[in-house]
């Protein structure tokens, strides 16, 4: 499956990203890349940090996507499961979660993950399992 | 440390859940209950099911609770990485959060969560490790 | 998938389960329960204790017979994705594993796991995702 | 920490690699690589493939020597949990185990490790979270 600019443009047009300040940037043959400017709704309990649930988001929903290019046109995905570690403090934003293929094995795909800060530091590393449900 | 009931209250009075619908419920003694009566936002890319990030959120945060009630009043404590299953889709609202302490060894404490549909499905499934923190 | 006695006495006898010290012991309806008598090779770098992946590998094994017990005679299982968290030394056998069934959705199985110690301590959780194999 | 090769050799020589086939290679700077050549008993169910537990064993043995050449000489290091993905048969020995260092913070260091076969297919992943001991 393809995505173009402008289909990924539609996409981010959602409310849950609007809500944390999540953006896909572009997913193409198994990978994908999103960046999180994390809302003040975001930023909890500490002003300036995003939940590590809004960092888990940023990682599950860039990796669905680098999943789902993978399938065909109108094929979704479902995340089975996701490991994630939090290997610093998220301080200094914005964040840019790359995710990549690590094997698709038929319908079910194996994907790892990580966020970084605007230094280049890990804030969150993930280990994901998907399957690839077909267009009825 | 103590979660007399308002505590909790104060505490549910932030953005975070407020944007995504999430209400702590009862905290004591290595445990947490929490209830999830998802948003609008937190239902995407399906109107009526809350996307796995915020039932992440919801299984972090209510773990965080019971692994802080093992702590000193003003101690902190952070995910220091978790594992989530989806057993199955989260279709029927409202869910609950049960979080429950297996050890704690230090300041590490090593928790479990499941998180459940109105017809009581596990709809969510975690294990995450804390670390707790010192006030200063 | 029935586990009479004599089943799995047979499957007991296998060189893997005699070089660690497993050995199953009850298998039905969606659980499984197995024990550990480590070996001097299961115990380094300590004299004493298992080695994390020996309590892995009977976390694993008793787990995959706890799913294939969904299955009809002659299927088989692969673990897709295991966590595991190791909550206390693992001093004190004999060890004892017990395996329960979250959800069975379709081919997929969520499970859970747990190795206790002499004295119902947890040295070992598990949360698990297994594929069902269809018999050719 | 460091390893000489000498030092590596003496490591080596201990009943739970010579039971299964595994031998650290090399280990430096917070990276480790070791191979598994499996053992008759290492390989059931299937007569020619490790049991995933013994990939996990080599996956988290070569992690912990690459978490402990952070440490000072006679530190040890204990795995605190680890996520491990199985993306495709083993069949083709010998396997190869890389691990590395994501992040150390403090005394936890976040791991990340792939077990390869002959042909580079990645035949298990694996993310951990392990903790440095102090020598008494």
């Amino acid at each position: 499956m393809d995505f173009p600019d402008a289909h990924i443009a539609a996409l981010n047009d959602n409310p849950l990203y609007h809500a944390l300040g999540i953006r896909a940037e572009q997913v193409a043959g198994g990978t994908a890349r999103a960046t999180l400017v994390p809302t003040a709704a975001a930023c909890w309990p500490l002003p300036s940090q995003p939940h590590g649930g809004v960092l888990f988001t940023l990682l599950d929903t860039t990796t669905a996507w680098a999943a789902m290019s993978h399938g065909d046109d109108g094929d979704g995905c479902v995340t089975v499961d996701c490991s994630i570690q939090y290997p610093a403090p998220a301080r200094d934003g914005p964040f840019t979660c790359i995710a990549t293929t690590a094997r698709r094995s038929g319908r079910t795909v194996f994907m790892r993950a990580e966020v970084l800060d605007a230094n280049g530091v890990p804030v969150a590393l993930g280990q994901a399992t998907f399957r690839l449900l077909k267009a009825r």
